[in-house]
């Protein structure tokens, strides 16, 4: 299939890539190196070092035999988003072409102005381009759990069937999203299920868990086709930053009472999963949801599964909460549709985390522990220490 | 009270300002004249001539003694956003200041963006600003039932108590907007309820239905003090536009079936349901939804009532909906929250449709007979007609 992945010089998308491309599919490569860039402003960078995305591609092309088209640019520019639909022909799009960390779009209002017009028009552009070129193309969007918060109630896939003073419907489940990028990733949900109804498209939103692991039977082929690992206090997800913290000795960080409980899942499920939507498309005029996760875990829990487990001494401090957000919670949410599609899970296991933690001890000397602390405050109007760059302004 | 109104030279902002000065309060009028510009934009115009904003506040100082501070500029400007807030120090800022038309949204790509950047980016600002300058600000944003679309359960205000597998919550009530001008208002009220909870804020989120009437006890004091009337198909909303096809002899066209039941109200309601907001504000850290509309009506029953009660002959013509939506649904949606505040409504009375009859009888050498039909379909990626305007792109 022709498979047209936006975002893939990302954390996720790069492996997405070089899955679909490993399983045969025609696969195109869209990025505007935005992600990098946070890199520049906050003084941050992957643990792992990351080649440029044009020797990736060469690499891929040496290593497999298969070439990915490469287009650089922007999806808020109008005219790119559409030249690259039209270019490239594409039967499904995967888009994770967008601003991901809740921390960046708190820094400050220019960091929160910038997610969201950057993610939501970057999709509205998108969507326009489907529905002009060809609303045949499967728009497959990574959403986030992120975007229901912690309801009192069980979580559905996307929708909830309510009954009312004796009537009844089946309506989108309500959203309490807990950051600027969250939010910005709601608002995409309404903006696509829209589009889809009134041009009938086809569209799988994938409410994505945290994803963990670095390492994929496609970017192990070689160095140069490693994936980013993020562990600083921006863009590091949670289990990947204890696993960083337990390596180097600093005690793992973990906000608040550590009871906040999330669905979770392995990088190698995340292209799993993404490839079942794909091969499985959404009908013309149907917009669905997926949530894509496979465990829920607390914070706490996570931090003792990694003290646990890590061969050496590891000590927890649970630190103020820098967000707004229950600290326990009941929490339940459903994830049958993907494996009801055939998705086999890759459960926590010790043996990912023995290899998450020779990952991390192979590149331990690239760590800065000064960027592990949480450094962006919810309850603050602007975050000093990262507001004061010039960088998200001059793209807002 | 100190009172900045947001959008103040626009149809509801200006008898709003008007009314709250009259009042007593203190007003201060905020617009950037982005509604004058889509007339030009269109080639349409306010069926009642308005006069400038200048003249408008020279009249009003002339008419009732009182003085409106009058600031320039654009919400999308931040430091323009922050300056108005510490200069003008307001304890309520009444916010209507957001492209409002479906139509317009939806006449093409640049439409669409342009509107949810407008109305999303201006929100943000002023949310960022409040929270910077004074958090004690009471923010009264204008939202509109249009968000809720048309569950086939009862309407609630904002929230309503959901019973799932056991467990309850009270959370957002499920939105369904029906254009990507409805769907700016949900992005609006997502970030509005999210903002107010980190930052403390006061926030109340008036989802108004559809408004009608042009005279208020302040606009009818002088010609240069009337508010705009609308019945252009982008602009004109339904039972003002009907009106206007019943003085001019043009049938009233009704889209599809007419069984779209909205709610709605008269523009004098408008201006005491926000005085109302205002003089019992929300509590630090609370985001309300009040349901701004004081009766429901089918397009068809609407239609039924202006033949009936206008002294001439009228034909009603059912043309193709240009909308994707229900053309018949249950529809019930609460509203009392501004009734227990003391709401004593203006139910719609032959007497208000004979005083509409009056001022569109009087100004009926002014409408344009081609600007009636709708231009915009829902279904089509662009509006030929409308499209090829440079201004939109200009400002996006």
């Amino acid at each position: 299939m022709k498979i047209l992945v936006l975002g893939a010089d990302g954390y996720l998308g790069w492996p997405t890539a070089l899955h679909l491309s490993a399983r045969g599919h025609t696969v195109g490569v869209v990025d505007n190196f935005a992600r990098r860039s946070y890199d520049h402003e906050l003084g941050a960078s992957s643990l792992v070092p990351i080649a440029t995305l044009k020797k990736r591609v060469d690499t891929w092309r040496e290593v497999s035999g298969f070439e990915l088209a490469t287009y650089i640019g922007d999806l808020c520019d109008p005219e790119f988003t559409r030249r690259i639909v039209t270019d490239f022909e594409p039967e499904a799009i995967v888009h994770f072409a967008e601003q991901r960390a809740a921390p960046y779009s708190m820094i400050d209002r220019r960091h929160a102005v910038y997610t969201q017009v950057n993610n939501v028009v970057g999709t509205l552009n998108l969507l326009y381009a489907i529905a002009e070129v060809n609303p045949d193309i499967h728009l497959v969007k990574l959403g986030t759990m992120g975007e229901y918060g912690t309801p009192n109630i069980d979580i559905e896939e996307g929708f909830i069937e309510i009954e009312h003073r004796g009537r009844k419907d089946v309506l989108p489940f309500p959203k309490q999203p807990g950051s600027f990028y969250h939010l910005s990733k709601v608002h995409d949900s309404h903006n696509i299920m829209f589009a889809t109804k009134i041009w009938q498209l086809r569209s799988t939103d994938l409410n994505q868990g945290i994803v963990y692991g670095q390492e994929t039977p496609e970017t192990v082929l070689h160095p140069d086709l490693a994936t980013r690992l993020d562990y600083d206090g921006v863009f590091g997800t949670v289990l990947n930053r204890f696993i960083v913290q337990a390596v180097i000795g600093h005690p793992l960080t973990v906000y608040g009472k550590g009871g906040q409980t999330r669905g979770m899942l392995d990088v190698r499920d995340t292209l799993a999963c993404v490839e079942l939507a794909i091969m499985n498309p959404a009908q013309r005029g149907e917009y669905r949801v997926f949530n894509q996760f496979t465990e829920s875990f607390s914070v706490a829990g996570l931090a003792e599964l990694v003290a646990k487990t890590y061969p050496g001494d590891v000590t927890i401090e649970n630190v103020a909460d820098p967000r707004v957000e229950a600290e326990e919670h009941y929490y339940r949410a459903a994830h049958t549709k993907l494996l009801d599609l055939g998705l086999n899970p890759h459960l926590l296991s010790e043996t990912l985390l023995e290899s998450l933690y020779g990952v991390v001890e192979r590149h331990h000397a690239n760590v800065d522990p000064e960027a592990i602390r949480p450094q962006v405050q919810w309850r603050s109007i602007a975050s000093p220490a990262l507001a004061g760059s010039e960088l998200a302004a001059g793209r807002q």
